[in-house]
C-alpha cells in the first residue's frame, strides 16, 4: 500500500503509555512491568518511548535508572524549572537531567490564565522556565521536547502567548514542540487551524500533536494535526489514559500504514511486517494491565473482522473485501464468522512452526488441534497469552506428552479464626495425594492462600522429578473473571522462570478459582519437565 | 451555549441502535426490549427510531404489529424491490409498506460492481428499483429515507453511478438520502469531499450520514459529513453495532450541543434539559443488553470526568473548567476525583463533597484519613476504582459506622477427589459464624469455587439484616496479584448492584484471596446496609 514514493513526508510516533497512560483508573504499573512494556514499545517500532516521571516515585525513579530502550528514544518526562528558584536549586529538572533518558519531555504552561492562576507565575517567568529548562537538557546532551499544556484553549484565549511559548521551546532548541489538547474538548478543524497557525513560529517537523478522547475524536484529532503540519503523533497502546483516554496508537499505525489516504504522504517507524504483530501487541499489553480486551475496538478487536449472520455473510462469502476495509492479517487480526478453515489452519501452521514443531501441511491431526482450540476458546481458554499450554495442547494432539505423573485428589482449606492471643489470623493448608511411576505420594504444605499451598504441596516431593523442578519458580500470577460475578468462569494465568531465564505462561479455566490455578500448575510443571528433557518414571 | 441564534440549521438525529445496533455481536433484543428501548429514544428526544426489519423475523414483525414512538419517526428498514420482480410480488416491500411505521427506510446498492456481484441486477434495474420502492412509500402515505450502501466505495470506483442512485431516491421522493460508509473505512476528509459531491445532485437538508468505527472516527466522520452539507446523522446508543460499532450518538449528541464550534451553527432535537439525563441513559441501555458500561466513554463513562493526578487535582479545584471540557453536570455525570497515593487534600476534600460527607476544610481528622489512605495504597489498596469502600473508611475516620456485625470466623474447603463414579469432581464449602446482636449465627453453603461459596454463607442468614441485604447481587469480582507470584499480595474489586441500578466498588487487600475477597464482601455488605438506612441491631 505504501508504494515506493520516496517524497513520503516521516511521521514521528511517541508513545507516552507508560507515563499519561499511568493516569488510567485502575492501572497501575510495576517497575517490571514497564521494562516489559517498554521492550514491546521498542521492538514495535515507536520511535519514542516516554516512561514516567522520574523524581515523582520510587517506581519511575528505579525504572530510570537504566536506559530501557534498544532502537525508540526512551525518554523522562517531568516539568519545566519553577518559578522563584534557580535552574540548580530545582530538585524536578535534576531529577531529569540524572534519569538515565535519551530525551526530555518537559510540560509546561502555556495559557496565559494557567501561567497565572496554577503556577502564580508571571509570562515572562514562565517563558524563562521553558527556555532554561530546554537549555539545561540540551546541554546535558539529551534531546528536548516540551509538552504544551492547554495549547488549544491557550491559543482561544491569548494566541500571541502561546505562540511565543511555542517558539520559546523552539528557539531554545527543543527538538519537538507538542501542542497538547490537556482537556480533549477541541474539535478536527480547531486542531487543524491552530497547528497551521503555530507552523508560523515552529516548523511543521519540529511540531507534534497530543490528543484527549473527550469527544472520541482522539484520532482524528491527531490526524487532522497532521493535516495543519504537524510531524509527531502522541499516544498510547489500546487508547489507555487519563479520563476517557489519550489518542489511541493502537487504532492510528494502521490508518497511517494502511490507507492510502496518509501511506501515500506519509511514512512511519513501524513497518508493515511489524504490523502484523499489533492484534498480538495490544492484547499482550491488555494481559499485563489485568484488563479484558475491547472486543469492539478497531483493527485489533475479536469482532473488528466479525460479521453476524444476515444480509453481509453471503456478501462476504463472494468478496470479503467489499465489507473489510483492511485484510485482517494485515494487523494480525483474522476473519471471525466465516472462519474459513484455510485461515484457521494456516494460523495454526504459523504458530506451530514459531515452536517449533513439525506437521505435514495436509496432517489430519491439524482439523483435531483447531476444533480443541476453538471448543476451548468458547469457554473461556485464550492461549494468545499462554503459550506453554498452547504447546502442551498441540504436542498432545499431534505427538504425545509423557504421562509424568497422576493426581488422584487435593485438599485445600483456608481458615480464619482468632488464635491464642486473641489475633485475628488466617491458616491455608493444601494436601495433594499423587501417583509417580508407580509410588504414591502424600504432600501437605500452609501457604499465603490456597492457590500458594496447593503450588507448596504440589512441588514439594515430586518423587524423581524433584531435581528437575527444583529451579521451577512462579513469577505472577493473573486472575480474570469472564462472566461477571462469582458464579462466573475464572480464568487463571501463571507465568513460571526457571534458572536459565526463560518464562512461560499457562493457563487454567474453571468456575473454582481453585482448579483453575491448578491446572495452571500443573501444565508449568509438565512443561518444565519437557523442557529439561525428563523421561517418564 | 445554544444561544438564541435563529439561524441555525437543524441537523436530524437518527436512531439505528434497535436495527443495526442489533447487528453486535452478543446483542439480542427482544421484543420487551425492543419496545423499552424505543421509549427511552422518543422520550430523549430523538427524530427518527429505527426499529427493525419486518419481514425479516418474527421479534420484528411483532415490533412493527404497533406504532412504537410518540414523536419520534418510527422506521422499519428493508431492501429495495428485487430485479425482475414486479413490485406487487416483491413480499420484502409488501411487509414494509403494511408495518405500523411512520417511515420506511430502503437499503440500496449504490456501488456499480456490488449491483452486478452481489445482486446479478444491470445498474439500470437497480435504479428502477430504487424508484419503484421509494414511490410506492410514499404513495402509502410513509416518508421514504433511502440507505445508500457502500456510497464512498462506490463513490470512488464509479461517481457517475453513485450520484445517479442517489439522485434517483430524491428524485423519487425520498426525503433522505444516506451516504453509508458501510465498511468503516473512509477518512473525514473523503466523507467531507464526497458529501458536498452529492450536495450537487441531492439538497444537503436532504443528505444523511452512516458511519462506522473501524478507524475509530465515526464520530468525526459524521461531523465531517455536516462540514460536506449533510443535515442527518444515523448512529446508535453506547456505538454498539456491527464490527467496531456504528457513530456513537451518545458522544455525537452532546457535542452537538455544548460545544460551541457546532452549537452555534446547528441545533438538534435533543434539549439540554434532556441531555442531562444522557449518562442515565446510557447506563440503562447497557443494562438493557447486559454490558458492563465502559468506564472510559466520552461524556457519559465513569472516568469521563475523573482525574488522578495531584497536580491537576489542586488546579481542578481552583477551577474545574480547565481539566473539564464540559461540565459534568450537563451531560448527567459527575467529577470524581481519584484518591490515590499522589493524591493530597483538595482531592480528598473534593471526593469527600461529592460524597456528602460534611467536613470542614480545617479539621484535623483530614490529615488521619489522608495517611490512612497512603498507608493503605503503599500495601494495595487502591480506591480510585472502590469508591463504596472509600466511603466506608472516610465515615469510620470522619464520623462513625455502625457495628452492624461481628465475624467471629470462617473456614472454606476446596477438595477435588473422584466422585463414586469414578469421576473427578471439585467441591467448595464454606462455613461462617457471626454475632449479630448478641445473637450467634452459623451457616455454610456449598459454591462454585471458595469465594463463591463464602459470599453464599455470608448472605445466607444476615439474621435481623436479611431483608435488607435482599436484593443485593454481585456483579463483577476482580482479582490482581500485586507483586508476582502466589506468594504476592492480592487485591480484590467487588462490584455489587441492588434492585435500585445502582452499583457500587469495594475492596480487599490480603495475601490470601479468599481473605481479600471476604474484605470485600463485608464491606459491599455495610455499604449496602448503611444504604438502606438500617440501624444496628
Amino acid at each position: 500500500m505504501s508504494g515506493g514514493n520516496t517524497s513520503r513526508e516521516r511521521v514521528t510516533l511517541f508513545d507516552t503509555t507508560l507515563r499519561d497512560g499511568a493516569q488510567t483508573n485502575g492501572v497501575d504499573f510495576s517497575v517490571e512491568d514497564k521494562v516489559l512494556i517498554a521492550g514491546m514499545l521498542d521492538a514495535f517500532g515507536l520511535d519514542y518511548v516516554e516512561g514516567g516521571y522520574p523524581g515523582a516515585n520510587p517506581t519511575d525513579n528505579r525504572f530510570f535508572a537504566e536506559k530501557r530502550t534498544k532502537r525508540a528514544q526512551f525518554t523522562a518526562f517531568g516539568m519545566t524549572k519553577r518559578a522563584g528558584v534557580s535552574l540548580s536549586n530545582d530538585p524536578g529538572v535534576a531529577a531529569l537531567i540524572e534519569a538515565k533518558s535519551d530525551a526530555i519531555c518537559f510540560v509546561a504552561k502555556t495559557w496565559d490564565y494557567q501561567v497565572r492562576v496554577a503556577l502564580g507565575a508571571s509570562e515572562e517567568e514562565n517563558l524563562d522556565g521553558i527556555r532554561q529548562s530546554v537549555a539545561a537538557a540540551v546541554a546535558a546532551g539529551k534531546e528536548a521536547l516540551v509538552d504544551c499544556e492547554h495549547f488549544f484553549d491557550g491559543y482561544k484565549a491569548n494566541p500571541t502567548y502561546a505562540l511565543s511559548c511555542a517558539k520559546a521551546a523552539y528557539e531554545a532548541g527543543a527538538r519537538w514542540v507538542v501542542l497538547c489538547d490537556t482537556n480533549g474538548g477541541s474539535q478536527p478543524e480547531e486542531i487543524e487551524a491552530i497547528v497551521r497557525a503555530a507552523s508560523a513560529v515552529v516548523p511543521g517537523d519540529h511540531l507534534g500533536i497530543h490528543a484527549h478522547n473527550d469527544t472520541e475524536q482522539a484520532v482524528a484529532n491527531s490526524l487532522a494535526a497532521l493535516r495543519g503540519g504537524a510531524r509527531q503523533i502522541q499516544g498510547t497502546l489500546n487508547g489507555i489514559g487519563e479520563r476517557c483516554g489519550n489518542a489511541n496508537l493502537t487504532s492510528i499505525i494502521p490508518t497511517l500504514l494502511l490507507k492510502p489516504f496518509y501511506a501515500d504522504r506519509f511514512e512511519i517507524g513501524v513497518t508493515e511486517e511489524a504490523l502484523q504483530g499489533l492484534t498480538h501487541l495490544s492484547h499482550r499489553f491488555d494481559e499485563i494491565v489485568n484488563r479484558a480486551p475491547n472486543r469492539q475496538a478497531p483493527y485489533v478487536g475479536a469482532s473488528a473482522f466479525a460479521t453476524k449472520a444476515g444480509i453481509h455473510a453471503s456478501a462476504i462469502v463472494k468478496d470479503p473485501s467489499t465489507y473489510e476495509h483492511v485484510r485482517p492479517e494485515q494487523v494480525g487480526n483474522h476473519r471471525r464468522v466465516l472462519v474459513s478453515d484455510q485461515a484457521g489452519r494456516s494460523n495454526l501452521l504459523a504458530e506451530l512452526a514459531r515452536l517449533g514443531i513439525a506437521v505435514e501441511k495436509g496432517d489430519r491431526r491439524l482439523d483435531t488441534l483447531l476444533s480443541e482450540v476453538k471448543e476451548r476458546e468458547a469457554v473461556g481458554y485464550s492461549y494468545e497469552g499462554a503459550d506453554a499450554s498452547f504447546e502442551l495442547l498441540a504436542r498432545r494432539t499431534l505427538g504425545s506428552v509423557p504421562d509424568y505423573f497422576t493426581v488422584e485428589s487435593f485438599h485445600v482449606t483456608v481458615e480464619r479464626r482468632h488464635n491464642a492471643l486473641g489475633k485475628l489470623v488466617s491458616v491455608s493448608e493444601a494436601v495433594v495425594k499423587l501417583e509417580v511411576g508407580g509410588q504414591r505420594l502424600l504432600t501437605v504444605a500452609e501457604g499465603n492462600g490456597p492457590v500458594n499451598a496447593l503450588d507448596r504441596a504440589l512441588r514439594k516431593d515430586l518423587g524423581v522429578y524433584q531435581d528437575a523442578i527444583a529451579d521451577l519458580e512462579l513469577v505472577d500470577y493473573k486472575v480474570r473473571i469472564l462472566n461477571g460475578g462469582t458464579e462466573a468462569v475464572t480464568r487463571v494465568l501463571i507465568e513460571s522462570r526457571d534458572d536459565s531465564g526463560d518464562s512461560w505462561m499457562t493457563i487454567g479455566v474453571s468456575e473454582n478459582v481453585v482448579d483453575a490455578s491448578f491446572e495452571a500448575l500443573i501444565d508449568s510443571i509438565i512443561y518444565k519437565l519437557i523442557r529439561a528433557g525428563v523421561q517418564p518414571a
